[in-house]
């Protein structure tokens, strides 16, 4: 039933390369189907200016899609001379959902900045970014810690992502692009390795919905992120 | 318990003032107690470029706040020289959600703009703004079938919105700023008049929630967008 | 012979309303028929950096308009990028006109900023600012003064507008938007509670003028001026 | 007592030297003692969208200082990315100015656009522009009735300008800039050449005025005007 | 003597993977050593607007870098609300080159976008962006003409980039950073298959430089541009 | 065979007029025939940021171009609120061409910025400024030497400009716009007074160049900039 041929509580294919740049303190590369997201992390040894003696760090991210990421090609942001509405509520979800899985008084007085550039663009790709920026993360913090410069693990859990939406009348999981762009109710749903929620958005994109029927999208969602944790785990070894 | 005293699933007072403005098709002022916003609907002969010859009509919204509706002044978007991400996010969210109740083929090709200004700041201001802009969009609606422009009505339904909260360890519904400030878990709750979601968003702010957690909200945004829609049927006559 | 019916001589009917937004340091609404401003005002601790360490203070102002406070829809300035030239030039004057009754050096090294809303427009919105703005001002420095953070007044005196202009070749006093918009020559006559000038500004907006026609409407921008000064006398209580 | 040892009804030393610009339809370089303004008038074949099928056509204007036409050197605004307040209230009163000296409807269905840019500045560049820019629009109309593009003349009259202000206590005309940053009271003056007014700013820059002072500047404005049109006249041949 | 241990005319090991990007019509990653870029052709119906009914085609390029590109974190261009001089040098040059080697009437009325994204960098971006960008050009073009919608080959010839300079005295090819911040002279040479010039920029980035020197660096040039031909060759099978 | 009648290594009658300028700390204006260029110098006490505790001083540049220096009115581009990157490209290069002829470290820590202004475009403006710049910059280096400010002059040679091409199949020197709108390979070349290359950018605008073609312009190259530095040399006396 699903374009994809794809089971209704079936993710993509997951793929999550680490230390794929260089230059970064943490970097991934996400792959889930076709939707593809480069993620780094670059550590700045100061904290943005309100948290300035406060001892508390902050965890920011920017989010990009390459202009021939999509099907017909997206205008640059950087020649059009802003970031859209679309950009910066992406990126404020991601730093949003980040930071909801660390201690920032752990992690003292320094910023970590994420950023989620979509390579190629198949439907969730701020679900996937929330994902593989968690990763990246991961590994600069481990870097840190290894070096000694934190000395109390900051991160206190998992985070993930996955969007589920009603397609074709049924509650599915992990929805691509041709899903997406035709699904009545749509949702986004961050969670925590434990199963805690984080961030819940549904929409009713095309039509309303009943709290059943948010009930089954919830529960598609749980075991959704319970694959995607376990995928983070094993990327990272 | 709660700063202002009111119970936990007490809404702050609620007046809806119409056809408060001279020049709009539409007009309310709408105060949830101390937070009051202006809102105003034009009606523009045609659609936005990409509706031209689909037969289909739009509803969109912009936001603004004026700059001392805070307690401390917050600088003018239009000195920065652009709207922050914020204004950006609660405009699209006012129009997504207006536009779930609009059947868009019976306006046909024309454009209703919602402009939702915070005179005065005290929490919730997004959710004052879809129930007081739905209230302009009625009004609008009203003149355009009076004038015969429009035969069939295409509002199919009320659009409400309230915030709900974990405060204290407690849920509790409409939360001002003290409450909201400080609240863990914070979220919007947008519904019809016959209590179908439109669009429900949940955040972490503090503190990660469970399922249950969730439910208690969603019961509390149940009876606050009742006495909403009641209020704006009230303020409608 | 006028639109409105009134006098040539004839202000608009003239409301002040102190004290209506909770947040500012001074606050009004001021009604001139059916021109509406919310004027506030802002005390800021700090000078502008040009003025520190002169010992002097400073008083600024920012003009703007809510998209539908005029007839037909005018385009949201933050959402256009920029202030218009219009605003500019508008909120320039205001700011120059309150402080040509300010004492810089008795305000002390601090900034107070009035900004100037029009909630609707009926024509001499800059003119309405500048009156009402004198008056939240003036709340401002009250407070300023009963809180012993400043002993000498800073205020030297009343500042109060209006507009004059050629209407249907008559001088006529305080046009609205019906005269203003085929109004030949058109001027702003800025003055003192003590009717010393600060600002004239006429302008051949559809045909030259001569001394003698400007002689005419300064002695009508004197009667209106002062009886604006008495307004703001009265809603100051 | 003036700095420059001028009497007070005395003129700085005026030079309009014409065709100065090989491309423009009409230029010319005015020189108000060292104060320099290159003026540059362009024909454009279509009127501003707003006249068009109205048959009347448009005149405006642009302002321009190059970064070190000052004393010490003003950031390019091209490089800040915009034009400031100061510079847009110039161009309007420009273009307002000289619109006033035309007939519109004989000048039919086109724009000219003048460019005043000043080379080096020493006070008055705004007047030193309308009085030059007048020169330049004069010229390009010549060359479109010339060229028979135009039948009947659209200039009705000279426009010039002028600064007056009160330095040192006195009435002083074509203030330079070391009397305009210390003139209490300090005003624009824009005539035709058969005497009328076109626009009056007076403003209190340190000190209010009164009407009998207002009248004292306003003969010192009409004896500099009329030489200055007498200066236009003897550049144009 | 180079810190990557190469030869002075030893180009770093080069890596052209064709059709790596879903969506675009023509695509490659090429890897210059440490600098990878992502290439993509988009093909536009239309011609920009200065081409319309001439009968002529347009090739234009546009660049970016990821903001972790580079070693320390480069502000995201979007968020800055710019491109930079440098962004716009570069992709001014990479549609210049490509053009030199497109014939624009066998092309038709059409526009040809190549976006180059870096995203690693290590010296040398915009030679590998135009020496990657002809592959994804070169791959749009092939599709066209399959598809039959040009007939005759508007590619003239292969267009291929390098850069030489002059490090701790010698003439060396292919800069990479660490050659390429300290290197004296410095220039880019872009080259067609066969072997004719295309653009020449040479800089004395810290020591001016003779005709000899400028004719050893041409000499590595084409013996680079000859091998990186040949890659391309390759890459296309 | 040339349009203006000059010889094919022949450069268009030059002329450079010193101190025009009152407020700047040097000045020239540059003449090639119809090209004029103002140029100024402005010393500024303090280096760029990065340069803060270094010991090194900094040359920059901006240039512009006045709206009706072209033959069909550019833009301005204050109003179109950003530099074009053909603005942006040029005044990289004129800084980086100036930096070359100066030993930064004997400047000491300040900065001199050159303003280059066309005020007339007849083709070569880029090399103008170049050849004018630097003879600004030689005279607010000679007010800083004899202010005793500087000891050792930073000078370290002249810097001159031209540029070249082919026409009509020969290799010309010092292009007019007749000629550079139409010229097939094109290049500018900047040397210092003793003939060694600062930099050379050659562009096959419409054909691709040979070596032995490159050879030939930088033969008019050397011949161009001879003359252009001793007419820099007997402008300064």
């Amino acid at each position: 039933m699903r374009p994809s041929g794809r089971k209704l509580d079936e993710l993509r294919p997951v793929s999550i390369e680490i230390d794929v740049m260089k230059h970064a303190e943490g970097s991934c590369l996400i792959r889930m189907g076709e939707t593809h997201v480069l993620c780094s992390a670059t550590v700045e040894d100061k904290p943005p200016p309100f948290l300035k003696n406060t001892g508390l760090g902050w965890v920011t991210a920017e989010y990009g899609m390459l202009p021939r990421a999509t099907n017909s090609r997206t205008r640059r942001e950087a020649a059009a001379g802003k970031q859209s509405g679309r950009t910066q509520e992406i990126q404020r979800l991601i730093g949003r959902a980040l930071r909801a899985g660390v201690d920032r008084s752990a992690l003292g007085e320094r910023q970590i900045v994420i950023d989620c550039d979509v390579i190629q663009a198949d439907g969730g790709t701020r679900c996937a970014s929330i994902t593989g920026g968690w990763v990246a993360l991961r590994l600069a913090v481990n870097r840190l810690m290894k070096a000694g410069i934190i000395v109390s693990d900051p991160i206190l859990d998992h985070v993930a992502a996955v969007s589920c939406g009603v397609y074709a009348g049924q509650p599915v999981l992990d929805l691509d692009y041709a899903e997406d762009s035709t699904a009545g109710t749509d949702g986004n749903f961050i969670m925590t390795g434990a199963g805690r929620l984080i961030e819940v958005q549904m929409s009713a994109e095309g039509a309303t919905f009943s709290r059943a029927e948010m009930g089954r999208l919830l529960d598609l969602a749980e075991a959704g992120n319970t694959m995607l944790v376990a995928a983070q785990k094993a990327a990272l070894g």
